[in-house]
């Protein structure tokens, strides 16, 4: 799918501000996957689909979880994660993208998991570092990708974390598994 | 078993100042019990046998987590962690204490996990504010704890993540566990 045709797309889905949040995430992404050697059309489009769901309503994403049987966990979490699994799920029944490495990296854009692809590692991190963003620790983040990479990821995923436990929200077990596969391998090395 | 043999017992097997810590847990744990509900005998014998494996040589203690078939994870976790499951499995076996709510309450006094017992989570809570721990937090858990045990007792759970995440240490999946159930009940409320 061409960029415009898929631009068009989810501008009808998104408002104003998410649209414009998703050209940053795309520009973003599109540059991590040229520098690091993936693929950036792939990238391209999961960063302009990745919020694709993000004002569906709730009732309607809970039905998609039940019915398409996803991680029953998700329900007992804030709603807020639902988008990405249910995105992923209406970008290939809806927009028909089948490509599962570009549906993957929407799936896991907002939870992370534990051994994530490069692909996936971009999107999640261009949607926290897109030049939009404004919250503390955000330019750090942005400072360190673009030394190295994975010492950006690393970053963002410990923010995530700090900020979470210092808010005393709950930490989606995918979430808590992907920081611990971090840190693990940083003790180990 | 009387307390002055339980104390002979375990002075054995720690260092002093491990020793002092441990009158202090004792000490705490019997008033919190008190002042709870809770039966301070059991209190007295699971805080004086909380840290009896604490000098256990690693290899010792990894043979018993797998011999007694322990949960597998805590051997890709600290060995900070081993020494109250496998001091819960020594007190019985060498101490001749069958006490199943005591033996647990030593089980889990260093991960904790969701859904504790009252005694538990005095054990645990105990280890925490003892009047010889000193770092950063500790005055007002103990403070919190003198007007409402369980506020003093979420507080503790949430310094003890806000501390791991901070250093970038992993975190053991019950302690995990703990915190998500803990939060995800405050939200509720």
């Amino acid at each position: 799918m061409k960029r415009e045709q898929a631009l068009a797309i989810v501008k009808e889905h998104l408002t104003e501000h998410r649209y414009v949040h998703t050209i940053g995430v795309m520009e973003t992404a599109v540059k991590l996957a040229e520098k690091n050697g993936v693929n950036p059309e792939k990238a391209e489009l999961a960063a302009i689909f990745h919020d694709y769901a993000k004002f569906r309503p709730k009732e309607e994403m809970k039905k998609i979880i039940v019915e398409q049987k996803m991680d029953p966990a998700l329900l007992e979490f804030h709603s807020e994660l639902w988008h990405a699994p249910v995105g992923a799920y209406l970008v290939e029944k809806e927009a028909g993208i089948h490509d599962q490495e570009v549906l993957q990296a929407i799936k896991y854009h907002t939870s992370g998991k534990p051994g994530m692809s490069m692909l996936e590692k971009i999107i999640y991190l261009a949607d926290y570092i897109e030049p939009n963003r404004a919250f503390p620790g955000v330019q750090e983040v942005r400072e360190l990708t673009k030394v190295d990479f994975h010492q950006g990821f690393i970053k963002s995923v410990e923010n995530t974390m700090n900020f979470l436990i210092q808010n005393n929200r709950p930490v989606f077990p995918l979430t808590f598994q992907m920081y611990n596969s971090i840190v693990m391998k940083m003790e180990d090395e």
